[in-house]
């Protein structure tokens, strides 16, 4: 895992894959599948929607910090079911034999098979929408792996995977910030 | 264009496409790049977010309404250049050759040439995050298109397109809304 300049992070985001997010309580860490999370800034801070349905959200309001763990296409099977059952009465770590490890800053554990890590402090919580506001304290990323594509939820039960990247940074040069 | 069932419209959105933005003042339509967005529901509800950067976002405030639409990978170069350029001086309907069309609800134009097109009301905006909450109130969808693959902006200049897709429907049937 190589460290990431806080400065490229969004582009982790910003092109909407579905993530695995981490908290932990007392006990133990605890991984919920989101896929309603947005880009909100170069800072870099997201936004990301959860609330009491998702058994993380006591523990992510307590200690306000999570991490944002990128998954790969072939861990798709181990994020569907993470969404699918509740840290409540499952040690979702075990369960779906993934592997936590310490961060930089917080305490939530980063997931060793992921392609990426974003450890985040919650800087916010908008009760009204039950946006949870994010911001990218430290994050590090997987250059040797292989499989770098990720997945991208549809909401009907099917998925979107990575397809052709095409490069129109000359077009865009204009608008890009400085630093990605 | 077919109409869209508005339970469905956030499917539309959940993946993370690049999306068009129009609005419309007592001239004429403008159009917008945007990338950061979010589902925040299933009512459906999204998130945009847009500021005084944008020229359509004075439109936008004082109509409180828009049109998202979804265009596909053979329109890239047009989405990029609606992005980098300003609607202040720039026609952006007739320097890209996109067709307006009028909508059922809001008078902010559809896109004829997009895959799909969603009908907005701007129902609260956030200031302090400079995020615009937006209610679907109607959607149509391009069915008889053969190109439907959406595109994902990275944020550095590069774009993802749409690979294939994966179906989890039955994995997932627990957690699906009805009607999707």
């Amino acid at each position: 895992m190589r460290q990431l300049t806080l400065s490229k992070v969004f582009t982790l985001i910003e092109s909407g894959p579905v993530v695995l997010v981490t908290t932990h309580d007392e006990q133990k860490g605890n991984i919920m599948t989101i896929s309603w999370t947005m880009v909100m800034d170069f800072t870099p801070v997201f936004a990301i929607i959860t609330g009491e349905w998702n058994h993380s959200f006591t523990a992510l309001q307590k200690n306000r910090e999570c991490v944002i763990a990128i998954p790969t296409v072939d861990m798709l099977d181990k994020v569907v079911g993470i969404g699918t059952c509740s840290g409540k009465d499952t040690d979702k770590f075990a369960k779906f034999e993934l592997t936590p490890v310490q961060g930089k800053v917080v305490r939530s554990p980063l997931i060793k098979e992921c392609l990426a890590n974003i450890e985040c402090k919650v800087i916010d919580i908008i009760k009204k929408y039950n946006i949870v506001v994010l911001e990218a304290v430290a994050a590090c990323i997987d250059t040797e792996r292989k499989e770098k594509r990720t997945v991208h939820a549809v909401g009907d039960g099917t998925f979107i995977v990575d397809g052709r990247k095409i490069d129109r940074r000359a077009m865009m040069a204009s608008k890009l910030p400085p630093g990605v």
